[in-house]
């Protein structure tokens, strides 16, 4: 069996023995033995593939092709979407099904920060990612040019312009997210960066994986 | 006398009395008999201007061009840099110069945010102005294109999207800046839509000028 989280760029698939939904909540154990990889959007034909594929999809283009494919089942009609609200990004809404309590970091094209305690959403914000926000400074001027210093003191006020957007940036964020006081877990392809100012969280790559299996689980689809 | 505040797209005015000096620190007073008024850079002539104008300049092409006008007196060469720091800002440093204790918030493209402790620069950091950070949004996904919502509760955490890049922006900010626990100083363009978020702020449109009026008379040029 295979998941598959599709964003607007690229296909990212896990492959999945149905064996290791016996060892569902052993992280350690799963990240060893499975595998994934990455397929490009613009180039990647879904109906190459002729096993179970279990999908959740952001991009409403490829969804409408995906729905013609019925090896393909997209994950999000199982979801209570009556816990989340309508307009919430589906790889949001699978990273919360994986988390009892704590606070979700996704660091992505955007940063989401998503609050879940007793299994239950409590809400969630959304920020500009790395990418993002360092065109955004370069567009304001060019003396603001700069990549991100994630080594920067954040417990001191900034007195050079490349601590200065850094501190804007990551320091506001920091703040924020460590306010709730709950465990703290980072996901995304940024996530190791943003480890550096939150050392004490769980960066977990496959986070929305996990909550993909949760869902197959209590769907009964396995 | 003039004093000219000048940015990338605009020269900004302000009327002076030399009389008014002896007002210096009655604000009420200045801000009611001055006028202020907005030139627009790519078709103003600074050579029509004959009266003395001090001015501040974060426009390198113009500064050159103003190099050349012996009426038009450049500020910042009687700044103490050494209290700053190099590529800050000088629009930045007046502000700093007129406030005594606090926080000084510079709403423009940017969004500046610098500390002042009796009279020493603490440190500041450099945020997206808002325009900036919409677009940003928008970038990041044409489902995130909203206003900001300066009206959003930033004690809950939301529950819809517009809500969601709201708070991102707003309360991570406002976080921040509360945490340092003193006076609020807001200027700048957007000063009135940040009001919103920081109620007990003093809004002060022509902080900058006030700054640009004590140095004039900290190195006696008038």
């Amino acid at each position: 069996m295979l998941l598959c989280d599709i964003g607007n760029s690229s296909y990212h698939f896990l492959e999945v023995n149905s064996e290791y939904f016996k060892n569902i909540d052993d992280l350690n154990y799963q990240n060893t033995v499975e595998k994934d990889y990455k397929e490009d959007s613009s180039v990647f034909n879904p109906s190459d593939i002729k096993e179970k594929v279990f999908y959740i999809c952001v991009n409403q283009n490829v969804k409408t092709k995906l729905k013609k494919l019925q090896n393909w089942i997209d994950l999000s009609q199982y979801v209570e979407m009556s816990k989340y609200y309508k307009t919430m990004g589906i790889d949001r809404v699978m990273a919360c099904e994986a988390v009892k309590d704590g606070v979700i970091l996704d660091a992505g094209s955007a940063v989401t920060v998503d609050l879940v305690k007793e299994k239950k959403f409590i809400g969630g914000f959304i920020y500009p990612g790395v990418q993002a926000m360092s065109e955004t400074y370069k567009n304001i001027s060019t003396a603001l040019d700069y990549s991100f210093n994630f080594e920067c003191d954040l417990d001191i006020m900034p007195k050079n312009s490349r601590d200065a957007i850094s501190y804007g940036y990551l320091k506001t964020l920091c703040s924020e997210v460590i306010s709730y006081d709950m465990d703290i877990y980072l996901t995304g392809g940024d996530a190791k960066k943003f480890a550096k100012i939150f050392p004490h969280a769980k960066v977990d790559e496959r986070l929305i994986f996990n909550g993909m299996k949760k869902m197959i689980k209590k769907a009964d689809l396995c």
